[in-house]
């Protein structure tokens, strides 16, 4: 069986072939600049290197029928026929409060996913247009939605719940939805497996720290609390984006500098977070090398960083009282030693002991990096959404 | 010596005067609705009843002089004459980087104090009406300012700065200051001496909660960390506050509601918090009573009250690196076992064991409140922010 997956953004599609048999991927790549001038497909060839192939993509369906084409051409393809696709996967963003699990995409589901499209203006229409592309080439292939805010809908309410006039939830459904939850799932759930334990009667610490980033408070299984909000703005610092601030600086700030709710949201999500504060990059590794170099705002920037993440492991263990696994996933939760030092340091009173030696070997690969000694297990476990989606569009089409 | 202590806002003047001897209060009252309508003094009568005096009084000057003359009333009065009175205290409210601790007031004093205007645009300048009040009245009496932010001003950077452009902090001073510090103060010091400990070696976490709350992170004497922020909305939930919220929040219910900065600043500071939730009241005692009846609306605003709590005192033990005492205080902290049962529920883990027999009876007195075998003490200390301005205003005096 085979199973495509495919996380449209408004201007960008990527995808990944799966084999399901063997959960191997076969093809990937992604196409940019959709509607832009200059737009292209990157692909990697089984051999490891990429190829760019320039084309003009004015919209969505063109850029699927050509990543459809891609699939299949004789020289680059990893399959001869389109028929060899059994289902589409697809990565959406807001499901609201109205997806709990990955579903079948028929007019109904796709009706009740536009009407999230206020929660997520950007990301749900583009999603949309992904998934219209595809019918509107293969007309008859099973398409499933997989929704980054579904594995949070678990969350108890005085979780989720924000402390302003009840009505406004009522009204226009705000509150903590959470994102991430498709990777936060996956390695919750993987790591289980990896220590051979039961979901059940674990509680389970899953930071997913990357450009984004987001940490999830996990019990038995499901999730009890995260830290990205209404929108993936809230939590953490991240790359661009602020994370926590207070709301009375987001007033304060806006009046001062005359900026509207555009402004404002253009200036939290996109010029603050580690580049904001450090002026040198959104980027960690070249923070990093900024901070080796000395350079006093960037250190600043690492330690405001990695404060947010120790903060919030200490909130969540308190919210799930305690904690047996602490875990890190994500490009600099996998790969960024430093990070899991400096969060784990000094963490001894909650049962949290890393074994530094370790710690500094593993980069992107399964690990546990606490001592055996250690009450609490720190582990990390990459992160494979799209094997999820995969994985889910497979269960479901089996169904 | 006789210090007298006023709390000045923009429509009352508080005040209670104390004889510094046995630091015993020998009169104390208030006057609310300066410049409004039915202004009047509430004075407490030694014998305990309150009287109340009726007068026009459109504003600060003529209040504090209505203060002085029912001090020195020959049947309310606590004293025969203004020259009994060493010295004046005032709780100020935003010191901004300026003020880590109290000072004289003099002419440069306040001009750096009125500086921070911008900060604390409804306090500040009914701070300084009070003092400007009282020296036209009393030219030469001696003056000293207690910050409400003074005691967080140990935070290090990587607690205060937001994760927002830099430059945002360095014109306009975007950062956390925390507010409720004389109280931090106060009550972080006095449980040391009540344990009969060294502060230098303590970790602690003071919880003042009340109809506004925060929580500060405290090692060693010194704050490093505090729920509130710019803007005391930050943090917990309370009364009538939101707390915190997702910054994306805000700007979705700003066009939601079609609420500019002023509008959604009365919505999250006088609209949210327990009374937004509950639409009860904004009072813990008639919120429990909502409770007891049954609310559901009720019953979740209770439950998201101690779980904010919960949380961030799990964060600031990640925070200090363990924890040895935990402080309640404030109304709520001193008189409501539920909400300290709730949040010290379930934290074994972290040394935490509550003697829910002891704690049922502790009403605002000073009392351990954990078990003989808790690795972490839990303790009630009844906060005294007016003690601590008197003691602050006497030892400057001494100088």
């Amino acid at each position: 069986m085979k199973i495509l997956v495919l996380n449209c953004g408004s201007s960008s599609i990527k995808y990944k072939l799966f084999d399901m048999t063997t959960k191997e991927v076969i093809a990937q790549g992604g196409i940019e600049k959709i509607g832009l001038k200059g737009s292209f497909l990157k692909l990697t060839l089984p051999n490891g290197e990429k190829k760019i192939l320039e084309k003009d993509i004015p919209e969505h369906t063109i850029g699927v029928e050509f990543i459809l084409n891609t699939l299949t051409h004789p020289e680059y393809g990893a399959i001869k026929s389109l028929d060899e696709i059994n289902a589409v996967g697809h990565r959406m963003v807001h499901g609201g409060e109205r997806f709990s699990e990955s579903v079948l995409l028929n007019k109904e589901v796709l009706e009740a996913f536009a009407a999230c499209n206020d929660l997520a203006p950007l990301h749900n229409p583009a999603n949309l247009k992904g998934v219209n592309a595809v019918s509107a080439i293969l007309p008859d292939i099973p398409q499933v939605g997989v929704f980054d805010t579904a594995f949070h809908q678990t969350m108890p309410d005085y979780a989720y719940m924000y402390a302003i006039p009840h009505e406004l939830y009522e009204k226009y459904g705000v509150r903590r939805y959470g994102f991430h939850g498709t990777s936060h799932r996956y390695v919750s759930k993987r790591v289980c497996e990896f220590l051979g334990v039961n979901p059940v009667g674990q509680k389970i610490i899953t930071c997913h720290i990357g450009n984004g980033g987001s940490i999830a408070a996990i019990k038995d299984g499901k999730c009890m609390d995260t830290t990205m909000g209404l929108t993936p703005l809230e939590g953490l610092m991240m790359g661009t984006r602020s994370g926590d601030i207070d709301a009375g600086a987001v007033t304060f700030i806006m009046e001062k500098e005359g900026l509207n709710t555009t402004g404002v949201s253009n200036l939290l999500n996109k010029k603050s977070g580690v580049l904001g504060i450090s002026g040198v990059s959104s980027d960690m590794r070249e923070l990093l090398a900024a901070c080796a170099a000395g350079n006093e705002k960037a250190i600043l920037a690492e330690k405001m960083y990695y404060y947010r993440i120790k903060k919030y492991i200490g909130a969540y263990a308190a919210a799930l009282g305690g904690v047996d696994i602490i875990l890190f996933t994500g490009g600099v939760g996998e790969n960024q030693m430093e990070c899991r030092r400096e969060v784990c340091k000094d963490m001894e009173f909650m049962g949290i002991e890393l074994d530094n030696e370790v710690n500094a070997k593993v980069h992107g690969e399964e690990a546990i990096i606490s001592t055996p000694a250690s009450k609490v297990k720190v582990v990390v476990i990459p992160t494979d959404e799209e094997l999820l989606i995969a994985s889910d569009t497979m269960d479901i089409l089996k169904k």
